[in-house]
Formats: structure tokens, C-alpha cells, sequence
């Protein structure tokens, strides 16, 4: 019997250890502890008397999971960075290992994406996920139109009223964020278009087409989901009831060839006869 | 003729008693004007003047509930337990019984829960809850991976913005209910974001994806319920397309029989004919 | 030849000159005067220069309304009163009659409702307008189920909030508005709840669900107009697919007939053939 | 060989060089560079720096789509001006040429409205937004009904709040503009209905149903949308089943014939046996 070599054995045995249900289960529980961690470390009381602990306890899971990606990569070698749900296990398990000082003090504050993981360990989740982002493609075409509405209107705004209302339309990314709080419909009125119209009465005639042109294609964009959800259980439907009416056609020609058989069986009779008759 | 035990007597008259339409009516009718009393008691003058009167009757209705449950419960024994309606009308009634004193105040308060009693009595109300419970359990996974979202967005909202606003992101449950706000897009803008915009400059690099996300999820959420629900009417559409099918079929199939039939019986006349010629 | 009764001959004449499209043209056109005059008249400064042309106008319509709304009266009789969308046109006209001072003097500014006569003249908005209400019995139940929602827990917030937020939770009526606006998600947060929860800390824990349940209902009373929508639609094509289905049964059995008919000419002649041998 | 006119080829040859993908797409990238152009000029900062290269830039490009707009009317003559998306090309390249000052200095800030050219060069944004437009049509009647309700509400509040509250309700395009506010939920309660409560107690009575009645209406508009697209969908769905149903029954009676027709070839022998015999 060959001997396999030494390292196709430890990967075999390393990728059916980090299967087994036993283990899945203890990464989804240090998941969830985690989190907990990690919520607890936002509360200052709790974190004078058991910052120590609560830091010791956080860095020794992220162990656990850099050791646990480490032997993932191990194993999967390549196929590991071709899996987008692998390569988010390791971003955001990497973003704990970057030394968050500075400038970078602000991904400490995402280490909590770890949390994050539960999505790509718990299937429902994962699907749930999953069906979220493949509704995505069939958007940008929508969303690029909406894009184009934004940057004309932001555009027009910055140049109209952008002299009057720095803070609002002072410049085209000030006028971009304005306008995406108009089309939230927050404060639109009472908050921005009312002060305008005070310096240019006839601000609302460019304000509300801009509403309604925003939240029709907004509108559409979500009717374009429904649409799509609905076609896709329209087509099992449909090919339901085709396999139905195939089914059908088939019994109904099958039960012909058995009678037309019986026929020829009672003709071939008649022959038989007619034959001994001459004979 | 054998006596049945007077208690199984007993109890099933008592039943026949309780499910008389004239009952229901009546206890119907007594949540209704419990309603009324209820809403009459939240009026100072109201109960400055017939305060007595109104307590008299609120309590006189409620034993006539607590009787009505306690021969509910007598006749149905277990079975009353696990019969979730059942359960809400013990546990709605139960509250009036609490003493409601210092901490418990505010049961006081929910002794009007006792109205949605009338959900329970009336059948299409009844149809109307049970649709929207049943919509729940099919939107679990989608809830999940939102309540996921706000954890994770409450934990970097606490550690970003906590020591600059206290009030909105100080501890974990504020930012989860500033983040609740900020989905409702309640005041988003001019209210949270713009001022924290003042401290934090970028701080709409981090909210507006919120948004984004949050709102594309529950719209996803919103729309799993649509879909579902749409599901149902051509999955029954589906099966009355079937039946017209198979319907169709078996028509086709015993014309063919008949047809076959009547061809074999003059086959049969003629094997007949040749017979008598042979003979 | 029997002469018709005078009156008979009256009230047909008149129907057929109610009914002359030139006729319902100038009624259609006088509404929109109408409406335009209703409108001038809101301007100061329009009322000050030709108030009195403007006020002679709406009398000589609202003459041209009442002489053509007593005409249908004598030509329709109880049958006037029978359809909705005449009793509507007589209500609004009746309106500017009643004497408009002191307490009625709001029904001045219901003159307008006159302009509403549009919906009953033009086909394609009366169908419109009778989709919308055709849609509210559907919703009866769930809008029920709703109100109980918000009677129970405006009782509620008047007896736990009322005392210290007499303006929002004052009294019942104050209660439930101030609950509508919260349902319409407008200011809930920074304009009611925070405020709320300075006092109670725990007011979210009331509001948040109310929320909930309140936008889940709504949703859900949404969704039943789309859903009894989309039946509508299944139905029919339901309906068409049986159709096809019957159809191409038909078309098979006729030609199984036919054939069979052809077969039973052929067996015929076979018959005759033998008859011929005997004979 | 017949020589074409001179200007018949060169009208052939201009038509099939500006429909060359390459010139299509340096057309799109012109566009482009002219989108990021127009959002630099609203940088002061830039401006300052750039500004004469920015405007020199500008110039060329807009230089650059004139000639081809000159070019494709040269080309397609009166036909250019019967296509929709020819006709927006030239609208909103012209509108760069007008001289823009004194009243017609907003026209300057329109010239942002070129880069909506590419909507009608790139295919799918074109698709997008004839759908939209499409939707248009079918959306009339309920607008319409829509624009009736605003405006009969319009003149009630400006009749009843107008002189109490001549910011929100003093003239008709006030009035009409306060109530869209009140539509979309913006600060409808807190900013507006509220206040006026202050002053008529029983305001909530007219913006309540004002409110109940804008969202039923615009919900019914977008269902529309909805069963407007799923109708085209289970349309589509109807045809292929149709088309199954159709296909199945042929197949059948081909089947029926080919049986019949060997039944036929069998009772052919046997005719001939006969006659052999009789011979």
C-alpha cells in the first residue's frame, strides 16, 4: 500500500478536523462571546473593574480565529482567497492584527465587524445574505441613473445656492449629502427648502421635481426587486405547470398506443381468420 | 341506563353553557363597555364626578371575566394551557388581579390590555392577528441578520462617538436606539448626523451606509412578505391549473376508451360475420 | 295613436337633453370655471379688484348647478337618491346653500368640495376614485385590528404619560393623535420619546414596539391591497389558461372523432364486402 | 454606373462615421470629462487655480457637441426632431448657447443638464429610463384625482388658515406647497399641525383625513406600478403556457394520426384480402 506524503495527510486530517460539527459549533459560541466581549468593553464601569479580563478574553479568541484562518488557508491554499466568504472571515479578522494607532485609530473601533462572521458560519444567515447581494447587479443600472440625477442636482444646487447656504450647498459633496437627506424626505421642508425660499422664493421648483423624480426612481428601483422576486416564482410556476401538461401528453398518447395495439391485436385476429378461410 | 359521574355532567353542560352564542355575545358586548370605562377613567373630570360608579363596574365586569376564564380552565382543563388564545385571554384578565402598588405601578396601566380580548372573540379580527404571527417565524433569519447589523454598528457608534455625545451614543442600548431613529429616518439628518458632522467630519462615511443598509434590509423584509404571500396565490392557482389538466386528460382518455369501444364492437360483429361464414 | 301623458314626454325630453354630451361638456366646463373662480377668490388682491364680478360668477354656476341638479331630481326620482355618485353632486352642491354664518361659517370654505363634481363627470377618474373605495371593505378587518391597537394603548399613555406631558398625552383624543403622528414616524424621537424618556427612562420600551406593531399592521394592510391586486390579475389568467386547456380538448376529440368516424367507414365497407360474400 | 448626388454621399458618409463605436465612445468620454469639468467649477478653490483651463475645456467640449449635434440633424433632417432622445440632446446642448445673464443666469447653472446626454448614449441607462417614462402614462388618472384632492384641500386651508398662518397657508401656491409637505410626513405635526391646533383645536379633524386620504392615494399609485409589472410578467407566463398547451395538443393529434393512418394501412389488407377472395 503507498504511503501518501506526509503533508497531503495533515491536510486531509486538518480540514476534516476543522469540519467537524464539534468545532463549527465552538467557533460560532467564541462568535458569539465575542460580541458579548466586545459590547462589554463600550460600558466604561465595566471596563474599570474587568477591562484586564474582558481585553485577555478578546485576545485570546482572535487567537483562536487567526489560528483557525491560519489552518483554513492551510488547507484551501489558493481556492481560501477564492471563496468571498472566506476572504471576509479574513478581513475582518485581520483588521484586529493592524496596529490601530493614529491615524488608524478608527479600525479598532471595527474590530467589532469579527461579530460579523456569524453571517458566514450560520447557513440561514449566509442565504439570507447572500440573497441581499444578488439582488445588487440587477439594480445598477437604476442606481447609476439615480447617480447621474444626484451629480446633475448637486451640480446645479452648488452653483445656484451654494453662495447663500455653505453649510448646505457649499460644495458639490456638501450638496450631494443635502440632497440625499432631501430625498430621505428628513427635514426637506421645514429644515432646507423653506429657509431657501426666503433668499429664492422659487427654490421649490427645483426641489420638488427633484423629490418626486428621486423617490419615483427610488420607487422603481424597489418595485424592480418585488418584480424579480415575483418572476422567479412565476417561472416554477410556470415550468410546473409545463411539466404537468408533458406528463399529460404523454399518458394521454401512451393510453392511445395501448388501445390502438388492442385494435391491431383484434385485426391481426381478423387476418388470422380471413388467411384460414383462403388457406 | 348507566349515570354518567355527575362532574363529567357538570362540566360538559357547562361547556354547552359557555359556547352558547348568546354568551359570547354577552361577554363580547361586556369588553366592549369595558372598553368605554377604561377609556372613560383616563378623564379627570369624568372620574372626578362618576369615579365610583366606573370602578364598580370595572370591577363588577372583571369578575365576571376571572368567573368566565376560572370555568374555561374547569372545563378544559390542560388543554386551555396550550391553547395560545386561551393563554393571552388568562394572561390579559391575570394582570387586573396583581395587586398593583410602588414598582408595579404600571400594570395599573396595562389592565387595559384586557380589550384585545375582543381579537380573540371576534373571528375576523381573530384571522386578521393570526395572519400577521404567521408572517413572523418566515422573516426570523432576515430579523437576525438585521439585529446583527445594528450590534455591530451600535458597538463602533459607542466606541466613535460615545465620549462626544452622550446623550445619543453613550452606551451600547442608546446607540441602538439612536440607530433605531436613524433607520426610521426620524430627524437623521438636522437631529444626529449634521451635528456630529461638526466633531467628526466623516462621520456620513459611516451613517449613510447605515441607512443604506438598513433600510435595504427591511425593505427586503418587507418585500419577503409580499412574495410570500403572492406564493400562496399561485401555488393555488398552480393546483387549479393541474386539476383543469388532469381533468382534461382523463376526458380525452375515456372519449378515447368509448371510441375504441364502439370500434371493437364492430370489429367484433365482423369476426362474428367470418365466423358464421367458417361454420 | 295613444298619446303619452304630458308629464312622461316632460321628463324624457329632459333625460335625453341631461344626457346630451354637449350638455355633460358645459357642466364639465363650468366645474372648472368654477374651480378657477373658487381659487381666485383665496387672493386678497384678486377680491379687492373683482371680488364682486368673481362672486356673481359663482352664483350664476352655482344656479347652473342647482337648476341641473333639480332636473335630475324630477327626471330620476328615488333613483336620484339610490346612486352614490348622485347623492355625492348633491351633497356638495346642497353645501352652499346652507346659510354660512356663525358656527357653519366652515361650511363657506367646503364650497370647494363642488370642484369634486370632476370625479363624477370624467369616466376615467369616477373609475379611479371607485377602485380606491372599492379597496377599503377588504380592509375593514385589519383596520379594525388597528384601531384596537391604538385605543388600547392610547389609554395606556394617558395614564402612565399624561400627568407629566398633558400637552401630547393629555386626554385620550390628545393621546391618539399624538400616537398617529408617532405611527407616521414624524419628530417620534427627538420630538416626542426623548423628551418622554428624560422623565421615564423606559418610555421606549413602550414606544419602540408601538412602533413595531403599529408599521407592522400598516405593512400588512399594504400588502392586502397588493396581494387582492395580483388575484385579481392570477385569476384571470387563471381563467384564460382553463380556456386554452378546454379548447385543446375539444380540438382533440373532435379529431379523435374524425378519425375514428373514418375508421368506422372503412370497417363499414369491410362489413358490406362480407355481407356481399354471403349473400 | 449611376453616380449618387454629391451631397447624398456625403450625407451616407457622415451618417455611418458618426455611428462608428469609436466616435460613440469618445462621445461618452467627452461627456464624462465634461461631467467631472462641471463638478470642479463649483470648487472656488479650483476655480482660482483652473479656472481659465476648466472654461477653455468646457468650451472645446461643448464646441465638439454642437458640431455633432449640427451633424446628426445635417444627417437625419426631420427625423431628428420627431425622435425624443435626439430632441433632449439638442435641448440641453443648447441651452449652453444661450446668452446666460440677468434673468437668465439659472440658465448657466443648467448646463450640468449635457451630462445627462448620457442617458441616451448608454443602452441600458436609456432602458431604465424608458421604463420609468413609460410608467408615466398609466399613472395619469390617479395623478390627476391626486392633483384634484391637492387642490380642493389647497383652497379649504387657505380659506380657513390663511390669515392665521399666511406663511404655511396664506395664498393658493402656499397652501399647495405646505400640503405636499404635509404628504410626504415632513414635520407635519410638530411643525405644522400642531401650531395651527393652537389656534383652531380642530384642525387634526381636516389634516388627518387630508393625510389618510394623499398617502391612500399615492399607495394605490405605486400599486399600480406593481400589478401594472407583474401583470406584463404573468402575461408573458400565460403565453408561454399557452403556447405549451398548444404544442401538446398537436403533438397528440400527430400521435392520433399516425396510429389512425397504420389502423387504416391494416384495414386496407384486410379490404384486399377480401377482395382476392371474392375475385
Amino acid at each position: 500500500m503507498q504511503e501518501l506524503p506526509l503533508e497531503t495527510t495533515v491536510r486531509s486530517r486538518l480540514e476534516y478536523f476543522l469540519d467537524r460539527p464539534a468545532i463549527q459549533r465552538s467557533i460560532l459560541l467564541l462568535i458569539v462571546i465575542n460580541a458579548i466581549i466586545l459590547g462589554m468593553e463600550t460600558s466604561a464601569s465595566l471596563m474599570a473593574e474587568w477591562g484586564d479580563v474582558l481585553h485577555a478574553l478578546d485576545g485570546a479568541i482572535l487567537a483562536v480565529f487567526v489560528v483557525e484562518i491560519a489552518a483554513r488557508i492551510y488547507v484551501h491554499r489558493v481556492a481560501f482567497f477564492r471563496d468571498p466568504w472566506s476572504l471576509f472571515d479574513f478581513a475582518v479578522v485581520a483588521i484586529a492584527l493592524v496596529p490601530a494607532s493614529g491615524q488608524l485609530g478608527i479600525l479598532r473601533a471595527l474590530r467589532v465587524l469579527r461579530v460579523l462572521r456569524l453571517v458566514t458560519m450560520v447557513p440561514s444567515m449566509r442565504r439570507v445574505v447572500g440573497a441581499l447581494l444578488s439582488a445588487i447587479p440587477g439594480l445598477s443600472s437604476i442606481a447609476l441613473v439615480l447617480g447621474l440625477i444626484f451629480y446633475v442636482f448637486a451640480v446645479i444646487t452648488t452653483n445656484l445656492f451654494g453662495a447663500a447656504f455653505p453649510d448646505w450647498f457649499g460644495s458639490l459633496d456638501r450638496s450631494l449629502y443635502t440632497l440625499f437627506q432631501i430625498m430621505t424626505l428628513e427635514s426637506w421642508s421645514m429644515g432646507i427648502v423653506r429657509p431657501v425660499m426666503e433668499v429664492f422664493p422659487y427654490a421649490w421648483a427645483f426641489f420638488i421635481p427633484f423629490i418626486l423624480i428621486a423617490t419615483f426612481t427610488m420607487l422603481n428601483l424597489f418595485i424592480a426587486i418585488i418584480v424579480n422576486a415575483m418572476q422567479t416564482v412565476t417561472e416554477a410556476e410556470q415550468k410546473a405547470t409545463q411539466a404537468t401538461i408533458d406528463a399529460a401528453r404523454d399518458h394521454i398518447e401512451a393510453d392511445l398506443h395501448d388501445e390502438v395495439r388492442a385494435l391491431r391485436g383484434e385485426i391481426a385476429e381478423i387476418k388470422e381468420m380471413l388467411r384460414g378461410q383462403r388457406g
